[in-house]
C-alpha cells in the first residue's frame, strides 16, 4: 500500500465516525433507538444541512441535482476528469434503524476528511454524494434518485408519485431543494470514472463467518410470485379427505416441491413464502382458496433464470385436485458488479490486514443504477444479527470505522488509477 | 315388516314432504337457494308458526320447554309410557341450505302425520321436537336446546349469551316463547324411550357409495388444537435460510409431519388444518409468528384419543429452530349409538328395499345430547356433493322420502316395543 494512502487511512477517526452517526440519528428518532427519516421530509432536509454543514467545514464544494442527489465534492489534480464517487442514501424505513444508509454516507464522508487531513493529492475528483429516496417509504418506487441520475428513469415520471398524505413529490422535492439554496446545481448524468458504496451488510453472513468486510460481487435476482390454489370449502368434520379440494393441504403440497425444487447445499438461494391468505380460514372448513406469494433470489443469472423458469411448472405439477393461477409480480436481473472495483477493495482490506470475503448482495442499493455507468463495488460490514429495516439495527464502531478505512484506500487507488 | 308399518310408510307423501322444505325454506330466504335463519329470530318464529299450524291441522298436541324446544305429540296406547321421539332443528348457519335440520323437523312430521294417516296405534306416544338453537351461529355455543333439555347444561348457563348486535339470549327466548302462547308447557329431562334423527349427510359418502339411507353408528371424537409457531422476522432477499427462525417454513414442516401421523388408509379420519395466520405477512419479511388450527376426528375413542395425545409431540418434534406453543381448544369424545336403533334403522331398509350403509357422523348433532338419557340413532339421506353449510346445499325429493319412510318404519317399530 502506497504511503499517501496509508497516511489516509491513518486519519480515519473511529469516535467521530460514530459521534456522527448518534448526531444523524437524533434527526427523525423513534423509540428504541430508531429512525423515521422519509425522503424530502423535514428530517431529510435537517440530515442535508448537517451533511452540508460538515462538508463546508473542511472547504469541500457541496451540489445538488435536480431530484436532490446532494454532492461533496474534493477536488483532484486533473479538474476534468471524472470523479471517482462514493455514498449512499439518509432517508430511513419508516421504522428504520441508525445504519442503513446513513452510514454509506457518513463513511465516505470520513474518507474524504482523512484524504484531505493527510493532504493526499489523488488525479480524480472524490465525490460523496447522498442519493435521494432509496427506500422508497414515502414515495414509491425505491432507488429513485439513483435511478433517475444514471438516466435508467426520467425525472418527470416521479414527479407527480404522491405520499400516504397526499403531498406530491414535486412539492416536497421543491421544498427540499430551496432549504439548501446555497447548494450549486449538478447535472444528470455526468461521467463516473467508478462507484463505490459502503453499507451494512442487513444480513449475518460476516458476523457468523466472523469478517469484517464484504466485498460485494453484484446484487442478486429477483423473481416474486403469486401462487393462488382454487379449492372447494367443505365440512372438516363429515367431508373425507380423498374427496376434498383443500387448498390449503394443497398449497403447503406446492411448498414442499418448491423447497424442493431451491434446495442449495450453499444456501446462496434465498426462497421464502412470507404471505399467505386462507379463505374462509375457518378451523372446521376445509380451505377454499389460498394465496401466497414467492419471493426468490440468486445473484447467478442463469440459476435465477432457471428457477424463476421453473415455478410455474413445479407448482402445476405438485397440484392435484384443485386449480392454480401463477401470476410474476416482479423480476430484478442481478446486476454483476465489476471485477476491478471488487478487487481494488479486496487488496485495500488485504493490505490493512483486515479480514474480508466476497459475497453477493441479497438487498438491492443505489449501485445497482450505477453498475450500469461506471465500474461499481459495495463495501459491506457487520451489523448485529443481520437485523436491518428495524429499529433494533445495530452494528459496532470499530466495524463501521474498519469499512471507512478500506473505502478511504479503495477511493485513493481508484481516483489514481 | 307388520302391516300396519307397511300401511303407515305408504301414506308417506313425497311431494308434501318436498313441498313444506321450499315452504320453509321461504322463511329467512337469502339469494342462491338459501337460507338464514337464526335461533329465536323472527325468522325462527315464523318456522315455528307454521310447524305447529301443520300439526294442529292434524290435532297433534303441542307444548314447548323453557329453552324454546318445540314439542308436537300424538298419543300413544299407553298415556304414561315415556314417547319415542324424533326431529332435528329449524334454526340454520348465517348462510345455510334449505335442508340441515329442517328436514328432520319435517321428516319427523312426515312420519307422524303418515301413521296418523293410517290409524295406526302404537303403545308409546311419538314425540317430534324442533331442538333450539343447534347451529350456534347467532347465540354460541351449538346443540343449546337439546343439551339443556338432556340435562347436560343448566339453562341458566346460557341466558346471558349475547349476539354480534348485543342482544341477549333471555329477552330473544322470551320474545319466541311469547310468539307462540298456546303451546303447552314441557318439562326438561322428561323421560324418551328412544331418540331417532333424520339428517342429511353433509358429506359426500351416499352419494359416492350409491346407498340412500346412513345408518349411523355414532359421532365421531373431535380434538381441535390451535398451535403457534414463534420465529423471527427477517430481510427475504439477505438472511441465509439455514440461519432464519421462519415461523411459516415451520409451520408447513409441523403440518406435513401431522399429515404423517394421520395417514389413514381407511379414510375415516378427518384432518383439517383450515386457518392460518401469518405475522408480518409481507412477501419479503420471513414470517415472525404463525397460528394454525387442528381439526382431527375419529369415531373410534381409542383412535382419537392416542391421535389426539400425539398432536403436540408431534409439533415438537417437527420444529427446528423455532419456538412452539400447542393450545387444546376444544375435545369431544366420540358418541357411540345403541345398536337396537341402528338394528331397527338398519331393517326398516331392508324391509323396504332401500340400499343402506353403516357410517359414522362427521358433524356433531342434537343426538348427541339425546344419546346421554336413552337409546339413540340417525338417519341419514344424501346432499348433493356432500356440500352443506352453504346456499349450494341440495337435496333430492325421493331421497328425502326414502328417509322419511325408514324414520316412520323406525318409529313404529321403536313404539311398539
Amino acid at each position: 500500500m502506497r504511503e499517501a494512502t496509508q497516511d489516509a487511512v491513518s486519519r480515519v477517526d473511529e469516535d467521530r465516525l460514530w459521534r456522527r452517526h448518534l448526531e444523524m440519528a437524533e434527526i427523525g428518532a423513534i423509540p428504541g433507538n430508531g429512525v423515521n427519516r422519509a425522503a424530502f421530509s423535514s428530517e431529510d432536509i435537517a440530515a442535508r444541512k448537517r451533511l452540508i454543514a460538515w462538508a463546508r467545514s473542511r472547504g469541500f464544494s457541496v451540489s445538488v441535482d435536480d431530484i436532490g442527489n446532494l454532492f461533496v465534492r474534493r477536488s483532484g489534480l486533473d479538474a476534468r476528469a471524472a470523479p471517482v464517487m462514493t455514498g449512499s442514501h439518509m432517508d430511513s424505513q419508516p421504522r428504520g434503524g441508525r445504519f442503513d444508509g446513513i452510514y454509506g454516507v457518513l463513511a465516505g464522508l470520513e474518507a474524504l476528511e482523512a484524504i484531505d487531513a493527510a493532504g493526499a493529492k489523488t488525479q480524480r475528483p472524490i465525490e460523496l454524494v447522498a442519493w435521494s429516496n432509496e427506500e422508497g417509504g414515502r414515495f414509491a418506487p425505491c432507488t429513485m434518485g439513483s435511478a433517475v441520475f444514471s438516466g435508467a428513469r426520467p425525472l418527470a415520471e416521479f414527479l407527480n408519485v404522491r405520499d400516504n398524505e397526499g403531498v406530491v413529490l414535486r412539492d416536497a422535492l421543491r421544498t427540499t431543494l430551496a432549504a439548501t439554496p446555497d447548494a450549486a446545481p449538478h447535472a444528470f448524468a455526468t461521467p463516473v470514472a467508478a462507484y463505490v458504496e459502503a453499507h451494512i451488510e442487513q444480513g449475518p453472513r460476516l458476523e457468523t463467518e466472523g469478517k469484517t468486510i464484504g466485498v460485494v460481487t453484484g446484487i442478486q435476482g429477483l423473481r416474486w410470485f403469486d401462487v393462488e390454489v382454487f379449492g372447494e370449502s367443505a365440512h372438516a368434520g363429515t367431508t373425507p379427505l380423498n374427496v376434498r379440494r383443500d387448498a390449503l393441504c394443497e398449497a403447503i403440497a406446492i411448498i414442499n416441491a418448491l423447497h424442493a425444487l431451491t434446495r442449495d447445499g450453499d444456501d446462496a438461494l434465498r426462497f421464502t413464502v412470507g404471505r399467505m391468505l386462507v379463505t374462509p380460514n375457518s378451523p372446521n372448513s376445509v380451505a377454499s382458496h389460498v394465496l401466497f406469494s414467492v419471493d426468490l433470489r440468486h445473484p447467478d443469472p442463469a440459476t435465477i433464470g432457471r428457477l424463476g423458469d421453473a415455478v410455474e411448472p413445479t407448482v402445476r405439477g405438485a397440484v392435484r385436485q384443485c386449480d392454480v393461477k401463477v401470476t410474476p409480480t416482479l423480476r430484478d436481473d442481478p446486476c454483476m458488479f465489476d471485477s476491478g472495483v471488487a478487487d481494488a477493495i479486496e487488496q485495500a482490506a488485504a493490505g490493512l490486514g483486515i479480514a474480508s470475503m466476497r459475497m453477493p448482495s441479497g438487498a438491492s442499493h443505489d449501485a445497482m443504477y450505477l453498475a450500469r455507468v461506471c465500474p461499481t463495488g459495495m463495501i459491506f460490514v457487520p451489523c448485529e444479527r443481520g437485523v436491518s429495516h428495524n429499529e433494533a439495527e445495530n452494528a459496532k464502531p470499530e466495524d463501521l470505522a474498519a469499512g471507512a478505512r478500506v473505502l478511504t484506500a479503495t477511493l485513493m487507488e481508484l481516483a489514481n488509477r
